[in-house]
């Protein structure tokens, strides 16, 4: 525990952990708390504390210029609060980053029984190139939700979750603020046929012969390719192409996660017990 | 082109695109910015338009809370700036959100001649579990690099890539300040054998037989269920398990990406052309 010299905080809760200090500005701090912080940080870095972590209501954000004159930066925003940082340590910063990645995810709905997937074009591109629907994954959905809810919302047709596809990794992403793209496609199972476009994002959708896709030369190269992936897993069954997935208990949160990987064979999956 | 009423704005550029009104505070805008924004708002709303992006710098950062006061709340802050936005349009914002994900990397460096796998226990943890070395991908890593550099880093072995093993998705992460986590493994080749502990990192480091790791009990689940997957791969050949790696030019930033899925045969490799 650390005793955070100055005066006139109300309710800020102040913590140490791991040589951290961590404080969050109450509502009704005084104009004059980051006033005595100068010698305080001095003293912080004499200890061998590594950071000062301050956490910020987005109403008491006059205190962030004043935090940044001593050296603070942002570490993340959201919606109603702040969080910034001050390295004491040695060296560059080993802070940990905030999320560096957004996660869109695309539906591939194949029918087996038509050898028909489901292939849109967007509005407001210049190029129109045939691709499967997607989007961007909501806080907190997993990869295969997120593909039957875009895959609905485009195109009016439900569907299952049956395995992951691909994995793209792109950098500097125009549509994410630089940050980083992982895009993920899903072969999904239709459960219904009536096409019912969105009109908003959608210029035109269709079931489409799977050759034909793959032949295409108007589709994006990452829809082409899981396309061609499709027709050898419909040729010489999904198992060659899929990652299934698996749902296991969390050790810190005691909520689930979903794994992806090969489907192992049945040998292999009770070699220890544990999962 | 909107023009923004209020005066004392010094350099603000501001423009809009797709009925969205953006701009950002200069160095010496005035006080009374944002004091005629009410009726501006009311106008944009009226117009149409769907949302405002408010660009402060942090040493601005006086205008925020202000800015909240009219509705305003923060889309993302890194370093020195910070990022707000005002959703004008029906119903709730559909502005697309910051980053959600941070990406977590593992290597699993299998020496296939000697049959010994590369596992490491963590120092700081209540159990110890034997897993793979592994950590945050930096901003703007490829998955690949993360494996590499931070094999070397925590255990001074060298490798290369060679393929993705798992993906796990898991939200509410608490080491990612509540966003979710994309942990993936990945399958590395060793090019040096001579363990050099990081202390600060690794509690133990060692050579293990890929059997004794399947079979382990003091592991995580997610490193067991590899373990099998690599012995599976090692005994039946690794394109059982793989998931190989391609690089393709980006359309829109002029850089490239990558791609991983299931290696395609020859045969479905070049039926477009197109890549």
């Amino acid at each position: 525990m650390v005793t955070i010299p100055g005066s006139g905080i109300n309710s800020p809760s102040f913590w140490s952990t791991f040589q951290r200090v961590t404080f969050t500005l109450g509502r009704s701090v005084n104009q004059h708390f980051l006033l005595g912080k100068t010698a305080a940080i001095q003293q912080w870095r004499s200890e061998g504390r590594a950071a000062v972590w301050l956490h910020v209501p987005i109403l008491q954000s006059r205190f962030i210029a004043p935090a940044a004159a001593l050296g603070f930066s942002f570490h993340h925003a959201e919606a109603d609060s702040s969080t910034l940082t001050l390295w004491l340590g040695q060296g560059p910063s080993r802070l940990p980053g905030y999320a560096t990645h957004q996660v869109g995810v695309a539906g591939a709905v194949f029918d087996e029984s038509t050898r028909k997937i489901l292939v849109v074009q967007d509005r407001n591109k210049l190029k129109n190139m045939w691709k499967f629907p997607g989007g961007l994954s909501e806080p907190g959905e997993d990869i295969g939700d997120t593909a039957v809810r875009e895959v609905f919302e485009e195109t009016g047709i439900r569907s299952e979750f049956r395995s992951l596809l691909s994995i793209r990794q792109q950098h500097s992403h125009p549509g994410a603020f630089g940050k980083s793209d992982m895009y993920i496609i899903c072969r999904l199972k239709p459960r219904s046929f009536t096409i019912e476009l969105c009109p908003h994002e959608c210029l035109r959708c269709e079931w489409m012969d799977l050759t034909d896709l793959a032949k295409a030369a108007d589709t994006t190269p990452v829809t082409s390719r899981a396309a061609r992936l499709l027709l050898y897993g419909h040729r010489e069954g999904f198992e060659k192409i899929d990652l299934t997935m698996d749902q296991l208990p969390a050790v810190y949160t005691g909520l689930f996660y979903k794994l992806y990987h090969r489907q192992l064979p049945d040998s292999y999956k009770m070699m220890t017990g544990v999962d």
